[in-house]
């Protein structure tokens, strides 16, 4: 029952500075760019075709999907975006160094920020700058659905809603869906189809711009748990690489 | 009832080149890319954000969009796309240098081809190297429906299902609407839009990359016949331009 296709950005301009990102809105690095497009590549190589593109409403994610789908001659294809599938709003944390902030607060807190499931950073104040209360494309959610600071569980909680009634479907029509999102959008995901525990999935990275595949049951379950990687090598090395993130 | 911006892609590579294009699905040269920049830039100048775009499904139309959205920072608009505002088919002339042509066939053949409303160019075989006959793009066009050449009034009727089916649904919601599609589908719109006759619209040209505003009312009729030009000067200078195409 219809094929998955999940894509993580490739490496943005933040990612490359080593700030906490979240909702804020920056672009791919040049680096990004050209792994967007190699994903597009391995695509073609896998003779993998998606007949729908869903997409976060952030450039990155945006972007990506763009320059894949260019690269495999696929830019003609239906896109439909949300930002129930926008990364993880990392609170005040968004703007701050990654590095410091471990430094300040301590090996512990900081990785109880970035890996625990339930425990989200502080909020972010509406009139810090790196906050996105009064965005134009968020204007259709009301104050109580708009996040100030998000853990995992409240990404996976915000996004399966999108999963259930945008992505199922497109499923459930045979059709192969490429979904191109967010480190922590894609692990709520992953998290849900694999049936992985709220203290497994802490120790699960998803590589940039590697796409990794699902074939789906009817129940909409994968057929293997963890899906095919595309290029299972580059995934391997890519995924230490992200682990490392943050360390001096 | 909402308000229309019409945007025609930059210069695309056979463009520069001086070929017919048509469905061909060739990528914009530098230059087009630019010039999708600065449309974008445009909007922001003229404090003119829409809501929706829609694209054809050709390459050019879809990266003017995402560059000039890009440029604009509205990237994450909910885009729409159909082969019903593709360029006009431009049967077995699609390839063929303009020039080349213009003097095989003398002026006259050549100018009706150009622009005769209801003389289309000879049809392109299903195997001609520049048919689209076969592509996956077009699978869930019956072979009635899937033009092998086109005179402007074909592109008229195939275009106005769009409009009255997805674009008008827009505008009546009160939306502003992005339009990012080609010389010809274009004309075909501002025909039915300001009520051009079938000889009059021969002589109208639309300028690549500036965007093109109608303000319409309750019925969708335009306020202003012709709409107006973000850069009007621009528009002026382009539309000369176009006319001297495949003039030695």
């Amino acid at each position: 029952m219809g094929t998955l296709v999940l894509l993580r950005h490739g490496e943005s301009v933040w990612n490359a500075e080593g700030l906490f990102t979240g909702w804020v809105d920056v672009d791919l690095s040049a680096k990004g760019e050209e792994e967007a497009r190699r994903g597009g590549e391995l695509l073609v190589g896998a003779d993998l075709r998606p007949d729908i593109v869903h997409t976060s409403v952030l450039r990155r994610a945006i972007r990506t999907a763009e320059i894949a789908l260019n690269a495999a001659d696929l830019h003609w294809l239906p896109v439909k975006r949300s930002w129930r599938l926008n990364e993880r709003h990392y609170g005040a944390l968004q703007g701050k160094n990654k590095a410091q902030t471990r430094e300040e607060y301590g090996e512990e807190q900081f990785m109880t920020w970035r890996r625990s499931f339930d425990t989200p950073p502080p909020p972010i104040a509406d009139d810090d700058q790196w906050s996105q209360a009064g965005e134009r494309r968020y204007a259709e959610l009301p104050p109580e659905l708009m996040p100030r600071t998000e853990c995992l569980a409240d990404v996976v909680d915000r996004m399966l809603p999108y999963w259930y009634d945008s992505v199922v479907p497109d499923l459930a029509a045979g059709r192969t869906v490429l979904l191109a999102a967010h480190g922590n959008s894609l692990r709520a995901l992953v998290k849900h189809l694999d049936g992985i525990d709220d203290a497994t999935i802490s120790g699960l990275n998803i590589p940039t711009g590697i796409p990794l595949r699902y074939e789906l049951n009817d129940d909409f379950t994968p057929r293997k748990k963890g899906g095919e990687y595309l290029d299972p090598e580059a995934a391997k090395d890519a995924i230490e690489a992200v682990k490392n993130q943050g360390k001096k």
